[in-house]
């Protein structure tokens, strides 16, 4: 049989349908609750309650369905390294996603469980994503190398030493625009499962990135089959748990593959929930020291719960986001073709 | 300069958006205005004057693009055949796309210029098809060869000289598809801007079939470029011109890839077009025998009208078929990938 990536797909859909039914009345047993954010738009408040870290199965299926894709070509002895070799993209690719994750699921665990609303200080996941952004970074500069691909032009730009500070930053701003993302029902799932595609096939058409693209397909089936649950009205959350595997994910991907340009592209709508938090909290502070009173650019931030306050439905925002994150995915994915 | 597929894509569209509003005049006064079918739902008959043959446009910038694309490669040597060779499969996708728009002109050019409302006869028509279809099937044997791609499984099925009659058969079936998919404004153009897309992926992940890959992305920009003057409310119709074309292109960038299985999957909405039109006169002709009376199973033929009739809007209907027609490419592009 040959390794497609439907299969990945299937597999991923079918053991999240098949787990999560299992794991949802455990994590409600143990009430691990979120606590809702008190400074969501209003009509999230009705959403306490709702069992939270979903993300373990997404994460936990996902490294997996990979494990399995990377056994199997290398048990069928196509790709040109051995199975347990620092050249098997992999092992990096996991220590970038499970690192993440593990920083989120602490979070999430203090929360949670231990009730305490503070969960991790932002110094701690801080310096924790920092250092997964530095071991991962490092691992890049010496087995992927330090050049970029610059899309739409064909070129390559070489950053030296500075591609291990740079990505370091980007690994740690990628896990956390995730995680900002993750603020509406369904959202961070459905442009995840959009923006994996894009990245399965930019891993293919370049060849030689058969594990990164497995990853992929696998996540993407993750995702939705997490939909399942996660759709409004959502039944459970991926909490940060999720959101930060996904962030670490993206950009471990991307950084694979060297198209950290088009992860921007890709993940625009990741990005944006960043930026616009980041432009929110500049502003204010800059008014409020200018005026006395702290303004705001957007009614809430980050920007999809400016959108839902200006009268879209959580649904609304969703597929908005999808459209905007079709777009660009195929925009990205053609970008990748040369025909000479 | 690279060729890239978006390079191709911006020209198609640059040259459409260019070139048609010099041409909608035109076409306007030499009162090229399409007989509205007078058996359409009633809400068609105000579309009565808007001119037709935009498809002239369509055809003429794919063509240009793509031999523009297939010179380039030439140039560039890269392809391991002459450029005037047999082997060249520019040429026979040329003869299967031009020779079924020929056909369609002949009959608009009868309906809209000579004024005569039959244009050619089904019997014409058919037989037009039938040369085509003959031609390009017997080419695509010796060079392409007379296995087909069985999806999902990893295997291919060798129809042996069964394969000409057939294939000569689903030339005829896919520009009649094609023809009587455009029938909703805009419908055709979005439909195979994205199936186009989807096979200009295929082309690429298959390999070796750099020139169908370039003429799939030039028209996809073409149709795109004309969805500016054919979106809802439609200033100007592609007519069988512009149908026919596209059929003969769907059909032919699957025939040299061998993915004639995946056309069915992309192009599902323009079988679904004939095989209701089918199904709707047979049953008709059926029940007339037996009860006297013709009877109906969809509200009106082909099957869009049946979607307006049960109270779909005209962007609703082609809202639909273009989601359908996103998932199942996505579909049929990662059947593709084989990873081992």
């Amino acid at each position: 049989m040959t390794l497609q990536p439907y299969i990945l797909f299937a597999l991923s859909v079918a053991l999240m349908l098949l787990l999560m039914p299992k794991l949802l009345p455990l994590l409600k047993k143990m009430k691990f609750g979120q606590t809702i954010y008190n400074l969501g738009p209003q009509a999230h408040q009705k959403k306490q309650g709702t069992p939270n870290m979903g993300g373990i199965l997404i994460g936990g299926i996902t490294v997996i369905v990979t494990v399995l894709a990377g056994v199997y070509m290398a048990v069928k002895g196509q790709v040109d390294y051995p199975f347990f070799s620092l050249k098997n993209p992999l092992f990096a690719l996991l220590v970038c996603a499970v690192g993440s994750m593990a920083i989120g699921f602490a979070d999430d665990f203090i929360k949670d469980v231990k009730k305490r609303h503070d969960g991790l200080s932002p110094i701690q996941k801080l310096l924790g994503q920092l250092v997964v952004g530095a071991v991962f970074s490092v691992y890049c500069y010496y087995f992927v190398g330090s050049d970029v691909i610059l899309p739409f032009t064909g070129k390559t730009w070489d950053m030296g030493i500075f591609y291990v500070p740079v990505m370091t930053v980007l690994v740690m701003f990628m896990t956390n625009s995730a995680n900002l993302q993750d603020g509406v029902d369904g959202i961070l799932s459905t442009v995840t499962a959009c923006g994996m595609v894009a990245f399965g096939l930019i891993a293919t058409l370049m060849g030689g990135n058969e594990i990164v693209a497995a990853c992929c397909f696998a996540l993407c089936g993750a995702c939705v089959g997490f939909l399942r649950f996660n759709a409004h009205p959502a039944r459970i959350f991926m909490g940060d748990t999720g959101s930060m595997f996904i962030g670490g994910v993206m950009v471990a991907v991307a950084m694979l593959t060297k198209t950290e340009f088009l992860l921007l592209l890709i993940c625009f709508t990741c990005v944006m929930s960043s930026v616009s938090v980041m432009l929110q909290t500049t502003y204010f502070k800059i008014t409020k020291k200018r005026y006395g009173q702290g303004r705001r650019i957007f009614k809430m931030s980050p920007i999809h719960h400016h959108f839902e306050l200006c009268g879209m439905k959580e649904v609304q925002v969703v597929a908005m986001y999808f459209a905007v994150t079709l777009v660009l995915s195929a925009v990205a994915v053609l970008s990748v073709i040369k025909f000479f």
